[in-house]
C-alpha cells in the first residue's frame, strides 16, 4: 500500500508517519518510484505499537527506539525477547532519590517478591524500570507516612498476576512470535489507563455498596 | 509545631510548605506572633495529601485545590463525600476527541458497567473523569485495530473491583470520616505507580513461567 493508504488505515496522518520514518521507528518502505514507497501489513502494525508507544505511554522517541531494538531482537528465546521487550518500557515518570527511605523500600520489595516467589522479577528483573519505579512508589508513601509494607503490597501483586495471566492470554491469540512480543508490548501501554480508569469506578461502587 | 518541624516531619521543604500555603493548598498555621505560625497534626496530614496529589498523581495546582474541596466538603454523606472527592482527580492526560471510535467506546464502556452491574458508576460517575478516561482509552485501542471489548475489558474490571475492596479496606482503618476521605484520594493516587509496576513484573514472571 501506499503512505497514503498506510495513514487512513493507522488514522495517524501522513505527516507523523514521514515524521517516524525519518526517526527510524518504522522501516523505510520499498521503493517503487524515486518519489513513491510500498508499505505493507509489518508496516502498519509496527506503526499502530510506535503510536501506542508515543501517544498513550508517552515514552520518548529514543526510548521507544529502544524498546524496538528489543522487540526486532530475534537472536533470544520467546521469553527473553518478550520479557526485555516489556522491561524495556520506561515509566513515564521515573524518580530516584537515594535515601534511607529508598533503603528500606529495596528491602520491602525483595521480601514481598520473595514472598510472591515472583523469581524473573528478583533475579534478572531489579534493574529494570519496573522495579525502580516500584521501589520509588514504595519510598514515596513511606516518606507521606502512608502504610505500603508486604501485608499492604501483597493484595495488589495478587491481582497484578491475575491482570498478567490476562494480558499473556491476549498475547497468545497472535500465532507468530514477532506479532506475539509487539502485542505484548502494546497491551502493557495501552491497558493502563484502561485499568487506572476502571479501578476509579470500581472505589465509586465499593464506596457506595459500604456508605451509600 | 512550628513550620520547620512540620518540614522534618513531612520531608516536604519550607520553601515548598509556603507555596503550598500562599495557594491555599493548605490551611494557614495558627498565629503566634508577627512572624510564626503553630502547625498541628491536621496541617501534617493534609501537606501529606497534597504531596501526593502534585508530586505522584502529577495534578495541576488549580486542580488539586477542586479535589481538596470536595475533600473537604462536610455536608454530603459519607458515601457522596468519598466518592466526589476520588471522581474529582484527574488523570494525568485526558484525550477526548469526538469521532466514531469514540461513540463506539462509549457504547462498549456503557455495556462493560451493565454487565457489572455497576450503577454507581452508569447513573451518576458517567460525568467523572474517570469514566471520559475510560472511553478515551478503549476509543484510542479500537482506532488502533487492538482488541477492546467487554469480552477483553471484563477481567481488567474485575481485577479493578478486587482492588477496591482492598482500597476501601485500608481506608476503614482510619476513624475519622474526614481522614477517611483524605486517605482514600491518597491511596487512589500512590497506589497508581505500585499497581502498574507490579503488573510488569508480574508480566516478566509470567512469561517466564509459560515460556522461559
Amino acid at each position: 500500500m501506499r503512505l497514503a493508504e498506510l495513514s487512513e488505515r493507522s488514522g495517524v496522518p501522513t505527516a507523523t508517519i514521514k515524521y517516524y520514518l525519518r526517526e527510524r521507528l518504522l522501516p523505510p518502505g520499498r521503493r517503487v518510484s524515486t518519489t513513491q514507497a510500498e508499505y505493507d501489513e509489518e508496516h502498519l502494525r509496527r506503526l499502530r505499537l510506535v503510536r501506542a508507544l508515543i501517544q498513550v505511554g508517552r515514552i520518548p522517541v529514543a526510548a521507544a527506539r529502544d524498546v524496538l531494538a528489543a522487540v526486532e531482537d530475534d537472536g533470544l528465546d520467546r521469553h527473553m525477547r518478550l520479557g526485555a521487550a516489556v522491561w524495556s518500557i520506561p515509566h513515564a515518570p521515573e524518580p530516584d532519590e537515594d535515601d534511607p527511605a529508598t533503603d528500606a523500600a529495596r528491602r520491602t520489595a525483595g521480601a514481598l517478591l520473595e514472598r510472591l516467589g515472583w523469581d524473573f522479577g528478583r533475579e534478572t528483573g531489579t534493574e529494570s524500570p519496573a522495579y525502580r519505579m516500584l521501589i520509588a512508589s514504595i519510598a514515596t508513601m513511606d516518606r507521606l507516612g502512608y502504610p505500603c509494607d508486604v501485608a499492604e503490597l501483597l493484595p495488589y501483586a495478587r491481582s497484578a498476576g491475575e491482570l498478567a495471566v490476562n494480558d499473556l492470554d491476549l498475547v497468545e491469540r497472535y500465532e507468530a512470535e514477532e506479532e506475539q512480543v509487539e502485542a505484548a508490548v502494546a497491551f502493557t501501554v495501552l491497558y493502563e489507563p484502561v485499568l487506572l480508569s476502571l479501578r476509579r469506578l470500581a472505589q465509586a461502587e465499593e464506596s457506595y455498596r459500604r456508605f451509600g
